[in-house]
Protein backbone atom coordinates (compact mmCIF):
# COMPACT_ATOMS: atom_id res chain seq x y z
CA UNK A 1 0.00 0.00 0.00
CA UNK A 2 0.92 3.57 -0.91
CA UNK A 3 0.32 7.45 -0.73
CA UNK A 4 1.83 10.41 -0.34
CA UNK A 5 1.08 10.48 3.48
CA UNK A 6 2.92 7.12 3.92
CA UNK A 7 5.85 8.28 1.68
CA UNK A 8 6.17 11.62 3.68
CA UNK A 9 6.61 9.29 6.97
CA UNK A 10 8.78 6.93 5.46
CA UNK A 11 11.19 9.50 3.69
CA UNK A 12 11.64 11.42 6.82
CA UNK A 13 15.34 11.35 7.68
CA UNK A 14 16.82 13.47 10.52
CA UNK A 15 18.95 15.91 8.88
CA UNK A 16 21.97 17.48 10.09
CA UNK A 17 23.06 19.49 7.29
CA UNK A 18 21.16 22.88 5.80
CA UNK A 19 21.21 25.25 3.04
CA UNK A 20 21.57 28.65 4.36
CA UNK A 21 18.51 30.07 3.02
CA UNK A 22 15.78 31.10 5.20
CA UNK A 23 12.72 29.28 4.85
CA UNK A 24 9.89 31.54 3.87
CA UNK A 25 7.10 32.70 6.78
CA UNK A 26 4.22 30.52 4.74
CA UNK A 27 6.37 27.32 4.70
CA UNK A 28 6.91 27.99 8.58
CA UNK A 29 3.18 29.06 9.14
CA UNK A 30 2.40 26.02 7.83
CA UNK A 31 4.44 23.44 9.57
CA UNK A 32 4.35 25.07 13.14
CA UNK A 33 0.08 24.55 12.04
CA UNK A 34 0.60 20.99 11.33
CA UNK A 35 1.72 20.82 15.31
CA UNK A 36 -1.34 22.78 16.23
CA UNK A 37 -3.44 19.76 14.95
CA UNK A 38 -1.81 17.09 16.60
CA UNK A 39 -4.33 14.94 19.14
CA UNK A 40 -3.86 15.77 22.92
CA UNK A 41 -5.24 13.66 25.75
CA UNK A 42 -8.35 15.06 27.13
CA UNK A 43 -7.99 18.17 24.34
CA UNK A 44 -5.46 20.30 26.55
CA UNK A 45 -3.82 21.00 23.74
CA UNK A 46 -0.81 21.34 26.02
CA UNK A 47 1.73 22.66 23.69
CA UNK A 48 3.54 26.11 22.74
CA UNK A 49 5.53 26.68 19.79
CA UNK A 50 8.40 29.06 19.33
CA UNK A 51 9.62 29.68 15.92
CA UNK A 52 13.67 31.60 15.89
CA UNK A 53 15.43 32.37 12.83
CA UNK A 54 17.51 34.83 14.38
CA UNK A 55 20.74 33.60 13.67
CA UNK A 56 22.46 35.89 16.76
CA UNK A 57 19.73 34.26 19.15
CA UNK A 58 20.72 30.68 17.66
CA UNK A 59 24.13 31.53 18.36
CA UNK A 60 23.99 32.29 21.85
CA UNK A 61 21.65 29.87 22.24
CA UNK A 62 24.03 27.07 21.19
CA UNK A 63 26.88 28.57 23.09
CA UNK A 64 24.93 28.80 26.58
CA UNK A 65 24.25 25.26 25.98
CA UNK A 66 27.44 24.14 25.25
CA UNK A 67 28.53 25.89 28.16
CA UNK A 68 25.76 24.23 30.46
CA UNK A 69 26.69 20.79 28.68
CA UNK A 70 30.32 21.33 29.74
CA UNK A 71 29.51 20.44 33.61
CA UNK A 72 27.55 17.45 32.40
CA UNK A 73 29.38 13.64 32.82
CA UNK A 74 27.60 12.52 29.83
CA UNK A 75 30.60 11.41 27.36
CA UNK A 76 28.42 12.53 24.69
CA UNK A 77 27.86 15.90 25.31
CA UNK A 78 31.21 16.33 26.34
CA UNK A 79 32.56 15.20 23.50
CA UNK A 80 30.10 17.35 21.48
CA UNK A 81 30.31 20.46 23.46
CA UNK A 82 34.79 20.11 22.35
CA UNK A 83 33.85 20.82 19.07
CA UNK A 84 34.02 24.73 18.53
CA UNK A 85 32.28 24.69 15.18
CA UNK A 86 29.54 22.42 16.35
CA UNK A 87 25.84 24.43 16.46
CA UNK A 88 23.08 22.64 18.66
CA UNK A 89 21.19 23.35 15.84
CA UNK A 90 23.36 22.13 12.88
CA UNK A 91 23.93 25.45 11.80
CA UNK A 92 20.00 25.45 10.00
CA UNK A 93 18.28 28.80 9.58
CA UNK A 94 15.17 27.86 11.53
CA UNK A 95 14.66 26.42 14.88
CA UNK A 96 11.70 25.22 16.74
CA UNK A 97 11.18 24.53 20.54
CA UNK A 98 7.36 22.90 21.64
CA UNK A 99 7.11 23.57 24.96
CA UNK A 100 4.74 21.14 27.38
CA UNK A 101 2.13 23.28 29.83
CA UNK A 102 3.66 21.00 33.42
CA UNK A 103 0.37 21.29 34.85
CA UNK A 104 -1.21 19.32 31.95
CA UNK A 105 -2.36 15.26 32.26
CA UNK A 106 0.19 13.99 29.58
CA UNK A 107 2.32 17.09 27.60
CA UNK A 108 5.40 14.54 27.20
CA UNK A 109 3.17 12.63 24.46
CA UNK A 110 1.08 15.81 23.43
CA UNK A 111 4.12 18.05 22.56
CA UNK A 112 5.96 14.65 20.85
CA UNK A 113 2.72 14.02 18.56
CA UNK A 114 2.92 17.44 17.66
CA UNK A 115 6.65 17.57 16.57
CA UNK A 116 5.86 14.31 14.49
CA UNK A 117 3.20 16.54 12.82
CA UNK A 118 5.52 19.39 12.30
CA UNK A 119 8.69 16.36 10.96
CA UNK A 120 6.30 15.00 8.24
CA UNK A 121 4.82 18.67 7.26
CA UNK A 122 8.29 19.51 6.80
CA UNK A 123 9.07 16.76 4.89
CA UNK A 124 5.51 16.56 2.66
CA UNK A 125 6.84 20.36 1.47
CA UNK A 126 10.38 18.67 0.47
CA UNK A 127 11.99 20.80 3.68
CA UNK A 128 14.11 19.46 5.92
CA UNK A 129 14.74 18.73 9.56
CA UNK A 130 16.34 16.87 12.73
CA UNK A 131 14.56 16.52 16.04
CA UNK A 132 17.28 16.97 18.59
CA UNK A 133 17.53 16.87 22.13
CA UNK A 134 20.38 19.15 22.83
CA UNK A 135 18.51 22.32 22.77
CA UNK A 136 16.06 21.37 25.46
CA UNK A 137 19.14 21.12 28.12
CA UNK A 138 19.17 24.91 28.13
CA UNK A 139 16.28 24.98 29.76
CA UNK A 140 18.01 22.96 32.88
CA UNK A 141 20.74 25.70 33.54
CA UNK A 142 20.52 28.73 35.77
CA UNK A 143 19.90 30.80 32.32
CA UNK A 144 16.41 28.90 31.86
CA UNK A 145 14.14 31.51 33.17
CA UNK A 146 15.91 34.37 30.94
CA UNK A 147 15.62 32.41 28.33
CA UNK A 148 11.90 31.60 28.64
CA UNK A 149 11.36 35.02 28.97
CA UNK A 150 13.71 36.19 25.81
CA UNK A 151 11.81 33.89 23.59
CA UNK A 152 8.04 34.77 25.34
CA UNK A 153 7.77 31.11 26.19
CA UNK A 154 5.17 31.57 28.73
CA UNK A 155 4.56 30.62 32.36
CA UNK A 156 4.16 26.84 33.25
CA UNK A 157 5.52 25.75 30.23
CA UNK A 158 8.75 24.13 29.91
CA UNK A 159 11.01 23.55 26.63
CA UNK A 160 10.33 19.40 25.99
CA UNK A 161 11.49 18.84 22.41
CA UNK A 162 13.44 20.74 19.89
CA UNK A 163 13.35 20.57 15.98
CA UNK A 164 16.08 22.17 13.41
CA UNK A 165 14.51 23.32 10.03
CA UNK A 166 15.51 23.82 6.73
CA UNK A 167 15.94 23.83 3.14
CA UNK A 168 17.59 20.36 2.42
CA UNK A 169 21.43 20.58 1.39
CA UNK A 170 22.80 18.79 -1.54
CA UNK A 171 24.80 16.01 0.90
CA UNK A 172 23.10 12.80 0.88
CA UNK A 173 20.40 12.11 2.94
CA UNK A 174 21.59 9.56 5.21
CA UNK A 175 19.86 5.95 4.91
CA UNK A 176 16.92 5.57 7.08
CA UNK A 177 18.24 3.16 10.01
CA UNK A 178 17.52 -0.94 10.15
CA UNK A 179 14.52 -1.09 11.84
CA UNK A 180 15.10 -3.68 14.56
CA UNK A 181 13.49 -7.10 14.91
CA UNK A 182 10.19 -8.99 16.40
CA UNK A 183 9.45 -5.14 17.34
CA UNK A 184 5.20 -6.14 15.92
CA UNK A 185 2.66 -8.77 17.73
CA UNK A 186 -0.16 -9.53 16.29
CA UNK A 187 -3.15 -11.11 18.47
CA UNK A 188 -5.87 -12.51 16.24
CA UNK B 1 -0.31 25.48 1.47
CA UNK B 2 -1.80 21.95 0.67
CA UNK B 3 -0.78 18.43 0.10
CA UNK B 4 -2.25 15.15 0.55
CA UNK B 5 0.17 14.68 4.08
CA UNK B 6 -1.05 18.12 5.50
CA UNK B 7 -4.71 17.06 4.33
CA UNK B 8 -3.71 13.57 6.31
CA UNK B 9 -2.88 15.92 9.65
CA UNK B 10 -5.71 18.03 9.68
CA UNK B 11 -8.38 15.28 8.65
CA UNK B 12 -7.25 13.32 11.59
CA UNK B 13 -10.16 13.15 14.15
CA UNK B 14 -10.63 11.09 17.20
CA UNK B 15 -12.93 8.67 16.06
CA UNK B 16 -15.16 6.64 18.61
CA UNK B 17 -17.96 5.03 16.24
CA UNK B 18 -16.53 2.56 13.75
CA UNK B 19 -17.88 -0.03 11.71
CA UNK B 20 -17.73 -4.00 13.02
CA UNK B 21 -15.71 -5.30 10.63
CA UNK B 22 -12.35 -6.29 10.69
CA UNK B 23 -9.48 -4.35 8.81
CA UNK B 24 -7.52 -6.29 6.48
CA UNK B 25 -4.18 -7.61 7.03
CA UNK B 26 -2.48 -5.45 4.63
CA UNK B 27 -3.87 -2.35 6.31
CA UNK B 28 -2.82 -3.20 9.87
CA UNK B 29 0.81 -3.78 8.74
CA UNK B 30 0.45 -0.94 6.92
CA UNK B 31 -0.17 1.30 9.69
CA UNK B 32 2.02 -0.37 12.19
CA UNK B 33 5.66 0.12 9.62
CA UNK B 34 4.44 3.61 10.12
CA UNK B 35 5.10 3.37 13.06
CA UNK B 36 8.34 1.83 12.77
CA UNK B 37 9.54 4.30 11.01
CA UNK B 38 9.26 6.94 13.37
CA UNK B 39 11.92 9.10 14.56
CA UNK B 40 13.60 7.90 18.37
CA UNK B 41 16.29 9.48 20.58
CA UNK B 42 19.24 8.19 19.51
CA UNK B 43 17.81 5.45 17.66
CA UNK B 44 16.65 3.48 20.09
CA UNK B 45 13.32 2.61 18.44
CA UNK B 46 12.34 1.85 21.78
CA UNK B 47 9.28 0.82 20.97
CA UNK B 48 7.45 -2.43 20.81
CA UNK B 49 3.46 -2.68 19.19
CA UNK B 50 1.04 -5.18 19.69
CA UNK B 51 -2.10 -5.40 17.47
CA UNK B 52 -5.38 -6.76 19.15
CA UNK B 53 -8.03 -8.38 16.80
CA UNK B 54 -9.14 -10.67 19.00
CA UNK B 55 -12.87 -9.87 20.26
CA UNK B 56 -12.80 -12.15 23.46
CA UNK B 57 -9.58 -10.49 24.31
CA UNK B 58 -10.39 -7.06 24.00
CA UNK B 59 -13.42 -7.89 25.90
CA UNK B 60 -11.56 -8.86 28.70
CA UNK B 61 -9.05 -6.56 28.55
CA UNK B 62 -12.19 -3.50 28.95
CA UNK B 63 -13.54 -5.99 31.70
CA UNK B 64 -10.20 -6.08 33.67
CA UNK B 65 -9.75 -1.99 33.03
CA UNK B 66 -13.23 -1.28 34.44
CA UNK B 67 -12.38 -3.25 37.19
CA UNK B 68 -9.33 -1.50 38.81
CA UNK B 69 -10.57 1.57 37.50
CA UNK B 70 -13.69 1.50 39.95
CA UNK B 71 -11.00 1.69 42.22
CA UNK B 72 -10.00 5.08 41.30
CA UNK B 73 -11.20 8.21 43.09
CA UNK B 74 -11.00 10.16 39.41
CA UNK B 75 -14.42 11.01 39.16
CA UNK B 76 -14.10 11.13 34.83
CA UNK B 77 -13.20 6.82 35.06
CA UNK B 78 -16.27 6.17 38.16
CA UNK B 79 -18.27 7.51 35.74
CA UNK B 80 -17.29 6.02 32.19
CA UNK B 81 -17.42 2.45 34.84
CA UNK B 82 -20.49 2.60 35.74
CA UNK B 83 -21.80 2.27 32.07
CA UNK B 84 -21.84 -1.76 31.41
CA UNK B 85 -22.22 -0.89 27.47
CA UNK B 86 -18.82 0.83 27.46
CA UNK B 87 -15.88 -0.69 26.04
CA UNK B 88 -12.06 0.82 26.56
CA UNK B 89 -11.80 0.55 22.65
CA UNK B 90 -15.01 1.99 21.66
CA UNK B 91 -16.18 -1.69 20.35
CA UNK B 92 -13.64 -0.73 17.69
CA UNK B 93 -12.56 -4.04 15.91
CA UNK B 94 -8.55 -3.82 16.42
CA UNK B 95 -6.92 -2.10 18.94
CA UNK B 96 -3.07 -1.18 18.86
CA UNK B 97 -0.85 -0.70 22.10
CA UNK B 98 2.94 1.06 21.83
CA UNK B 99 4.94 -0.45 24.81
CA UNK B 100 8.17 1.82 25.75
CA UNK B 101 11.63 0.06 26.95
CA UNK B 102 11.78 1.13 30.22
CA UNK B 103 14.87 1.51 30.15
CA UNK B 104 15.63 3.91 26.93
CA UNK B 105 16.33 7.84 27.18
CA UNK B 106 12.94 8.89 25.87
CA UNK B 107 10.30 5.94 25.36
CA UNK B 108 7.19 8.44 26.15
CA UNK B 109 8.68 10.57 22.96
CA UNK B 110 9.51 7.77 20.64
CA UNK B 111 6.54 5.79 21.60
CA UNK B 112 4.06 9.23 21.16
CA UNK B 113 6.12 9.52 17.40
CA UNK B 114 5.49 6.39 16.62
CA UNK B 115 1.42 6.66 18.05
CA UNK B 116 0.80 9.65 15.40
CA UNK B 117 2.74 7.82 12.33
CA UNK B 118 0.01 5.26 13.43
CA UNK B 119 -2.66 7.49 13.39
CA UNK B 120 -1.49 9.38 10.14
CA UNK B 121 -1.43 6.66 8.11
CA UNK B 122 -4.53 5.05 9.34
CA UNK B 123 -6.41 8.07 8.12
CA UNK B 124 -4.44 8.49 4.88
CA UNK B 125 -6.18 4.95 4.22
CA UNK B 126 -9.34 6.35 5.15
CA UNK B 127 -9.54 4.28 8.58
CA UNK B 128 -10.47 5.54 11.46
CA UNK B 129 -8.88 5.89 14.36
CA UNK B 130 -8.48 7.23 18.13
CA UNK B 131 -5.66 7.29 20.50
CA UNK B 132 -7.01 6.54 23.77
CA UNK B 133 -5.66 6.33 27.53
CA UNK B 134 -7.76 4.24 29.39
CA UNK B 135 -6.59 0.44 28.35
CA UNK B 136 -3.00 1.89 29.70
CA UNK B 137 -4.48 1.78 33.33
CA UNK B 138 -5.01 -2.02 32.87
CA UNK B 139 -1.03 -2.31 32.93
CA UNK B 140 -1.19 -0.48 36.54
CA UNK B 141 -3.42 -3.32 38.02
CA UNK B 142 -2.26 -5.86 39.70
CA UNK B 143 -3.54 -8.05 36.17
CA UNK B 144 -0.25 -6.49 34.79
CA UNK B 145 2.27 -9.31 34.27
CA UNK B 146 -0.59 -11.20 33.69
CA UNK B 147 -1.87 -9.61 30.81
CA UNK B 148 1.70 -8.32 29.38
CA UNK B 149 2.23 -12.15 29.22
CA UNK B 150 -0.99 -13.32 27.68
CA UNK B 151 -0.29 -10.01 25.12
CA UNK B 152 3.34 -11.36 24.35
CA UNK B 153 4.48 -7.74 25.54
CA UNK B 154 8.89 -8.11 25.83
CA UNK B 155 9.98 -7.86 29.34
CA UNK B 156 11.24 -4.20 30.10
CA UNK B 157 8.47 -3.19 28.02
CA UNK B 158 5.39 -1.14 28.96
CA UNK B 159 2.35 -0.29 27.29
CA UNK B 160 2.70 3.51 27.50
CA UNK B 161 -0.22 4.47 24.35
CA UNK B 162 -3.27 2.91 22.68
CA UNK B 163 -5.57 3.52 19.94
CA UNK B 164 -8.76 2.29 18.27
CA UNK B 165 -8.30 0.76 14.94
CA UNK B 166 -11.40 0.51 12.17
CA UNK B 167 -13.45 1.97 9.17
CA UNK B 168 -15.13 4.84 10.03
CA UNK B 169 -18.56 4.63 10.74
CA UNK B 170 -21.48 6.58 9.25
CA UNK B 171 -21.88 8.37 12.22
CA UNK B 172 -20.81 12.43 11.17
CA UNK B 173 -17.07 12.87 12.59
CA UNK B 174 -16.41 15.55 15.07
CA UNK B 175 -15.84 18.96 14.28
CA UNK B 176 -11.81 19.78 14.60
CA UNK B 177 -11.40 21.16 18.63
CA UNK B 178 -10.75 25.18 18.58
CA UNK B 179 -7.03 25.13 18.55
CA UNK B 180 -6.03 27.69 21.67
CA UNK B 181 -5.51 30.66 20.98
CA UNK B 182 -1.46 32.10 21.63
CA UNK B 183 0.08 28.92 20.76
CA UNK B 184 2.70 30.46 18.47
CA UNK B 185 5.63 32.94 19.07
CA UNK B 186 7.98 34.17 16.20
CA UNK B 187 11.17 35.50 17.35
CA UNK B 188 12.67 36.92 13.40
Amino acid sequence: MDNETLRSIKNRRSLRSFEPEQLRDNELETIVNAGLFAPSAVNQQSWHFTVIQNKDIMKRMSEDTKEYLKKSDNPHFLEMVQRADFSIFHNAPSALLVSGDTKAVMPEADCAAAMQNILLAAESLGIGSCWVDTPVHLFNSEKAEQWKRELGIPEGYKPLHAACLGYKSSAPAPEAPIRKENAVNYIR
